[in-house]
């Protein structure tokens, strides 16, 4: 019997440098993929099923390749590109697996997203030689799905990886960076739905325009002098001074994130905790609760991030050290570890 | 026997409402004067001395009018205008009263002004009509010995009272302003000497120009929102809307300070603790610790002052509770509270 063909895939977690909400507002953003890194375990089976298998969020389905097919009826092929989110698809989609309208669970988005991929990619019968503008265009379909209006910066930083300026609908990577280590914290809390945070912002900026502009301006200064100090560090090496500069940076952006009205308590209370240990720590992405993002200095010893990180559970936050990474990758089974292997091969 | 000859002045306390450190860069600031006053009794004396009692500061002293006078022998009258510190005369103070250059303890301090402003008068010989005016530039030539560097706003809203715009050196008096009640906190903690906090800003705004000259930008529109809303109040009647709006810019402008590098941790704690209670709070002054404003609104009920008062203290601050108030003003002994009185009249 030949052995089940099988592959292993894995994309690199990711955080906001800078210019979360500005970006929505022309200004420049920077966005880091990290080392905190989703496998997949492609297998071909013998039998006509798909299954997926999300062991994290408790999702295992199975549907008949026979039942699925269908659902791409309405389509003659030319709706099916990769950067047009195909909606009549997504409300057969929708339909097909009773998931409604409204709900916008982690389950629920990631199964219409693993099957609106799954379709359009199934039907596509040839791959262009850029499988990576490819991967990218599914992923910001999946993206559209989950999120709504996204920006584009998340599926590009972890399809690519490394460090990514995002600037009027632009995506740079950029080309000297150096790695930095950051400290990853989910609060867990947030105000309401994450997405609702976003026309609160506009609401700000149409309420006080002459005090937000000016704010957006300075979060673009932010985003500018960060992406220049990476540049230095990578190309002179990295310095104490330019360490400092990326600690103001992030200090400075997060009393901008508050006067847009998109922090937390939680984040705030975070932010402190941090600082009592020396570190300085902003929210990354749309805030409102949520995630935050603690930067780390070869000067900081492990005992100081035990520390933090024990400081950080004992209020009840997820945290997760992290190295700044590359981005999609393609992996033989002997080049992962056992940890993830154990899981990968488990389900 | 006649009786011996007095009067009662008061002039009132006051904080920065919004514009602290950005009015040095030339953005609009705007100062309002309390209800908090500091009073004073003159009382002619049938002796050649020169008696003053400072019971706050626990300073009691006297001098023999004959020994002061020959401190003002370097001058023919000419430089001891009321706009211009006599800088040679206040060398001689500090030898005369033997405090130390460096000293700038709240009694040395208060020790020479008083006596600056003291010599200064006396060797005026007539008063001109804009007694106002004077006693503002007086009080400024004190502010300049006890602060170094003064906007000149804190000595025009303690002279003229109500609300002060100030701008490019001009100070203009709002002409119609509601009533605001105001929590005054001071958190009696310091980075440093406070005024080392303004080569701070701008060595921040060196360090940083295209990212702090934006939020320079911002506080000065704040400034003028803040002025816009309180003109509105004062003649549309103020609504929840406003306050609404009085409040954001308070929330904002305390994250633009904190930009600057001019709050300190007791403040945030502070803005943290009043808001649990629903209120909103901004450092006002020269930061780096010291006073804070909280906004109470015609919503805000007395028991709900009380608890944040009660939690303030418990934190080790001190909290007046305050109203927009008149500048300097002389007062007939019947006027005064038995209290103001007794302490006026003890010593």
């Amino acid at each position: 019997m030949a052995p089940v063909q099988e592959c292993f895939i894995s994309a690199p977690g990711k955080c906001i440098l800078h210019g979360e909400h500005a970006v929505v507002h022309g200004k420049v953003a920077l966005a880091v993929s990290l080392n905190l890194r989703t496998y997949l375990r492609l297998q071909v089976t013998s039998t006509a099923e798909v299954s997926i298998s999300l062991p994290n969020i408790d999702t295992f389905l199975s549907w008949d390749v026979s039942v699925l097919k269908p659902l791409l009826s309405h389509c003659k092929g030319e709706c099916r590109s990769s950067t047009e989110l195909d909606t009549e698809l997504v409300r057969k989609l929708r339909e097909f697996t009773a998931i409604a309208d409204g709900s916008t669970d982690t389950r629920s988005m990631a199964v219409l997203a693993f099957l609106y991929t799954y379709l359009c990619v199934f039907a596509h019968s040839e791959w262009s030689e850029q499988e990576l503008e490819l991967i990218n265009n599914w992923a910001f379909q999946g993206e559209k799905i989950i999120h709504g209006n996204p920006s584009g910066v998340d599926n590009a930083v972890g399809t690519w990886g490394g460090f990514l300026r995002y600037h009027a609908g632009k995506i740079t990577p950029l080309s000297r960076v150096p790695t930095l280590r950051i400290l990853l914290t989910n609060t867990k809390k947030y105000h309401a739905v994450p997405n609702s945070s976003f026309p609160k912002v506009k609401d700000r900026i149409n309420q006080y325009p002459s005090v937000m502009a000016p704010v957006l301006e300075s979060v673009d200064a932010v985003s500018q002098i960060c992406e220049r100090t990476l540049a230095e560090m990578a190309t002179e090496g990295a310095s104490a001074k330019h360490y400092s500069t990326l600690e103001d940076l992030i200090d400075i952006n997060q009393h901008h994130l508050n006067v847009m009205g998109v922090s937390h308590t939680s984040l705030n209370t975070l932010c402190q905790v941090t600082l009592t240990h020396g570190l300085h720590s902003k929210l990354t992405g749309a805030g409102g609760g949520g995630c935050a993002i603690t930067l780390l200095t070869p000067e900081t010893g492990e005992s100081v991030v035990r520390g933090v990180v024990e400081e950080l559970k004992q209020v009840g936050f997820d945290c997760w050290e992290a190295v700044s990474a590359p981005g999609v990758l393609m992996h033989s089974p002997t080049s992962l570890t056992h940890s993830v292997l154990d899981i990968l091969t488990k389900y």
